[in-house]
């Protein structure tokens, strides 16, 4: 199989992977259920989910083990566009061709089913405790678990997005710190809680988690800068929406902080690091390696 | 000491243990976290972590093993009164006496300050496992945590919002099993949480836990009865709100759905059975048994 094909292949698997740990729209509750699975439904890549999968894998993870923590980071990734696209928020009425939640279920049902999400995610997470047989095992799932929490909360996700909601206000304000600050929370840190969760379940020791880390890093702040390249030099259908909205919004991005040119070698240098990382391993997962690239040198 | 002054000496060494706990107001996410301390410090009767405490007591608890459960069990309250105040929800402007976070910070940052508060109470309840010494404290924490995750979720505390949701909305289709459901999972659901991981953290055995969630369920039924039958009986003196506001909203309560006598009748009853459980228990607390009792027989 050709990379693309294997890619196919994997993301039916992980969405199978999903599935299996999506709550039954049953009970008196069934509302706020049916908006939460319509939200992870909804599709999109299952990137944080493959890669937690992966980096198991490439530390030599082989069983069940990390199947819950792989929901629980979508869940969180979907949780998240759920309360983003609020009127509260961003306002967006549509995301991936359908209709938000908020649209379909009402504001305070998208609030709740958001809610529901983000605790379901730690619910689920929890779940691996039922797979753990040893004291080892025990301390990997409370370590990822950790992971999970910090990434996900205000010294990770959130505060990057709360920072990006103050700097849309004060646009005037915003400092390469601040952008970076943004990037490296809104964006790297649930990259970074994929990648390290998958290697401390699969018995990654403390250096490689760090490594791990810096990885997953630089993956998500070029991922990042690629998205702000593209919206300057991409094509509108390559991308599937309009290009130079950035710009039109007046929105402080790598490209008008730093220029396109910088801003390229930002991404080359943190995609060589990335890789560089990746294959520094013991045990080496070619797959992952061409997954990180892709991720990076993308089109769209 | 009488009971009135040991309650607020208590209050007191929680609001020490729940400040401890606090994320520090700095970063460029300083915002959302001022937001979140803005609604934890805003006061209250810190009943969750307080039934938390005193149950791990009654089962021999004596080290800081507890301690972060407490807190986040409030935070996980403190996030649902947030979101709860949102305009998409209740649209209230004042709680407590203050304003309500949106009020103040506005209703992205509100949904964020509540967003962090929830992912913070799972961060704060797993620094339980860096007091964990032996596979048997691992077990105790990781149950604990399983406990907390769905008692706050849609098999507990949300389910309950997504219902009293819809029931404000279709009130006429409202039963007698779904206003059961509502108060079981709204109310009752946090308390069951709180008592049960008391009891859990402090190694209480599984039939122990099962009459710890009984009783801790008959205490916030009967807590919430009592609201409804207040809302008719009380003056609004005592209570410091307008009573009647049931009725004028035309809202179904236990009152309006089984009368008066019935109601008053199910508190007795609910509240005897908590009591008999609470003092069947081989260690007693009986500063435990008179705040239960206390709970259900106020006046406001």
């Amino acid at each position: 199989m050709n990379f693309e094909e294997t890619l196919r292949e994997k993301t039916k698997q992980i969405e199978a992977v999903l599935e299996s740990f999506l709550p039954k729209e049953e009970g008196f509750q069934k509302t706020v259920i049916e908006a939460m699975n319509y939200s992870i439904l909804a599709g999109g890549k299952r990137l944080r989910p493959m890669l937690l999968s992966e980096t198991y894998r490439m530390f030599g993870g082989t069983d069940r083990l990390a199947d819950s923590f792989m929901a629980a980071v979508e869940m969180i990734h979907n949780y998240s566009l759920v309360h983003d696209d609020l009127p509260a928020m961003d306002n967006d009425e549509y995301r991936r061709g359908r209709k938000t939640t908020h649209v379909v279920y009402g504001e305070g049902m998208a609030v709740l089913a958001g809610d529901g999400l983000l605790n379901y995610a730690f619910e689920t997470a929890c779940r691996a405790f039922e797979e753990a047989r040893s004291l080892e095992e025990y301390k990997r799932v409370a370590a990822a678990l950790t992971i999970l929490g910090k990434k996900a909360g205000i010294y990770g996700m959130i505060g990057g997005q709360c920072a990006d909601i103050e700097a849309e206000k004060k646009q005037d304000t915003v400092t390469p710190d601040m952008l970076l600050f943004i990037h490296e929370n809104k964006t790297a840190a649930l990259i970074e809680c994929a990648m390290m969760c998958g290697a401390v379940l699969a018995g990654a020791d403390e250096r490689q988690i760090a490594d791990v880390e810096k990885c997953a890093y630089n993956i998500g702040i070029a991922f990042q800068i690629q998205d702000d390249i593209l919206d300057v030099t991409g094509s509108q259908e390559i991308l599937g929406k309009p290009v130079g909205s950035d710009a039109k919004n007046n929105k402080i991005t790598f490209v008008t902080m730093h220029g396109l040119d910088q801003s390229q070698e930002m991404v080359r240098s943190l995609s060589r690091e990335a890789i560089a990382l990746l294959s520094s391993f013991p045990s080496r997962n070619l797959f992952l390696e061409k997954l990180a690239e892709q991720l990076i040198y993308r089109e769209k």
